[in-house]
């Protein structure tokens, strides 16, 4: 392998693969990035066998020679030192060339000569059945993840709830994460695919996959297969294994009545609840609201024996139905507001139901929390 | 105690004075911030006993009203809570009320009821007695500080080596700090104080101050006592300890014989001690210079039998003297550094003895490494 490439192309594609990168694995390759340079380009691996991100570096990219392959080749390089190492070199541009498994790179007065592994020993990806194909838009699909997956469950005790559930069903996709004391849903419709599917995504594979995608109008294709996930996105592809296990069924926890109905400004909203929690420790950030009729001014407080005490009055834009009193975490509602903007719409069914915060004028997107019984 | 005051103004005083603020004490009191208003203004205080920081916001300032007071008074409020709830109110001005001991906070809709305690439990601070004063401009006791203080101890087997010396001889302030491995020292002419003195001022405590001084030409009067420094800048008066023990002796140490010169470009010996030390684990970024009179190009390197090797070539602005081959500790150098601009000449004495690297054209700088033995 000897080749000369473009710095940034060298960097951003490192940074891309690095965050699948396993830390401190017990098996050396994992801990590598796989370099294979062929007369197309280069790719690039990290992997940690949940995840994999491959970035494939073209000879030439909209009329810019970005490489020069003299020779096939490949081999693992520790992710840490090739990262930081490529990172600070000196010149904008960097030759590679490996002698059995020693990399040296140079660029400028600068030369590292860098221990690497046999690329043999680097685990094999799936390779792509492209039968069940959803196409999304690559802000399209940021905005599908982060509205859904700041609700999974982090606790290892049902590992199925640590992922968000994709269902497609009659070509819409509906996405759905849950920890089991709130909810987020979000509905698209799809065209494509005409089989109905469902699977588990890791929480953590969508978040690492919401880093490297850019907020562009870039096709993104989500590939589904049995046991993985892939998202092919221009020079990135991004493997992730499945969760398996049965995904609860959540629609009967969507409560059908409402006996209280609520608008308010997203942001004041959730400044409030921001002021509210701040004498609350990190897990018990426990807010009071108090709905009264006859008043426009919605109450929310909290209390702090050692602390002390805090009381807001907030304005609602629309009430309906009967006086309420309900208490819930205050952190979680913020969660839920982050994903909506403008007027959110609170639809209570009671002190001790679940109810649900929907974003005015929007039927495709769903929160869900679980009041807390005691105050 | 009753008055409205800016939201900024108290923002400010409190980030300045929670820099003094223990953390963690056992003593409640000291976990706060004490408050006192008078007809003049509000007097805000934060202690861990070794620092101090008094920041002052007075009624009016620069034609500006900040502050209204109706009724004088005192109290401690817990720093975390109250600076925390202070940043997020909603308002640009904030009503506070104390009855009893607990503080009434509002601003706006929001209302915060916060439990204080005592004042009159509150560390009483020294009176100032200031007979020796020295004034500096903010910026150049930032200066001071920064080129110093980065090289005290961090090991507390000698105490006193982890404040920066500060000596008043002939009119003349010498800061020297010293970790044994490396030694700072910066001089700068004063007017004012004809009295020699020396003190050892704690470098946390310098550290903190650089944190609330703004780089301005804003003037400070440095004030030494027996058993304090004090720094008084405007509204800010910053306290500390000094501390004990007997300072060595360390003008034997800077070499008076020098056998090779070299005169390099600040920036590019950092950057390529940046590389060098890539490989080396964080304890230990030993690097090697190769100097060789036949050619204008020094040779930095540095290897790590696990992970591999490392070579640069630099260009010497100067080079005279006897050819070298001499080891050192690569972050330490750079340390050195990040206080220089422009070129820095380099004067060593043999492998084994201290080098001294000075800042071309710069008399009242001076930084000074031990070789490492071993490579």
């Amino acid at each position: 392998m000897k080749l000369s490439i473009q710095k940034n192309a060298l960097v951003t594609a490192i940074n891309q693969v690095s965050k699948a990168v396993a830390s401190n694995s017990s098996i050396p390759v994992l801990n590598g990035i796989r370099l294979v340079a062929t007369e197309k380009g280069i790719e690039l691996t990290g992997s940690d066998t949940n995840t994999s991100i491959i970035s494939f570096i073209p000879v030439e990219f909209n009329g810019d020679t970005l490489a020069e392959i003299e020779k096939d080749g490949s081999i693992v390089l520790q992710a840490k030192y090739l990262s930081d190492i490529v990172k600070k070199l000196p010149k904008d541009d960097v030759q590679i060339e490996v002698e059995g498994y020693v990399a040296n790179i140079k660029s400028g007065k600068s030369t590292f000569k860098l221990n690497g592994l046999d690329s043999e020993e680097y685990p094999r990806l799936p390779v792509i059945d492209d039968k069940n194909v959803i196409t999304l838009s690559s802000s399209e699909l940021k905005a599908l993840i982060t509205q859904t997956v700041y609700a999974v469950s982090t606790s290892e005790t049902r590992p199925v709830l640590t992922g968000v559930q994709w269902q497609v069903k009659q070509s819409v996709l509906i996405c759905t994460a849950t920890d089991s004391h709130r909810l987020s849903r979000r509905e698209k419709a799809i065209k494509g695919l005409d089989t109905d599917i469902t699977v588990v995504i890791p929480g953590s594979s969508l978040q690492e996959l919401n880093k490297v995608l850019d907020d562009s109008d870039e096709e993104v294709d989500v590939i589904l297969t049995e046991t993985q996930v892939i998202f092919c996105c221009g020079h990135l592809t991004f493997y992730s294994r499945l969760l398996e296990g049965n995904y609860p069924d959540t629609s009967r926890l969507i409560p059908a009545e409402v006996k209280t109905k609520l608008a308010m400004n997203v942001k004041e909203l959730s400044d409030s609840l921001g002021r509210v929690s701040l004498l609350g420790s990190s897990q018990n950030k426990i807010a009071r609201m108090d709905i009264q009729k006859e008043s426009m001014f919605i109450e929310l407080s909290a209390k702090e024996q050692e602390i002390g005490k805090v009381n807001e009055e907030l304005l609602s834009e629309a009430l309906e139905g009967d006086d309420l009193t309900i208490s819930f975490n205050a952190k979680y509602m913020q969660d839920a507001l982050k994903t909506m903007k403008g007027t959110v719409e609170l639809q209570f069914n009671g002190a001790m139901r679940p109810f649900v915060l929907r974003e005015k004028g929007n039927n495709e997107l769903l929160q869900l929390l679980l009041p807390v019984r005691t105050y």
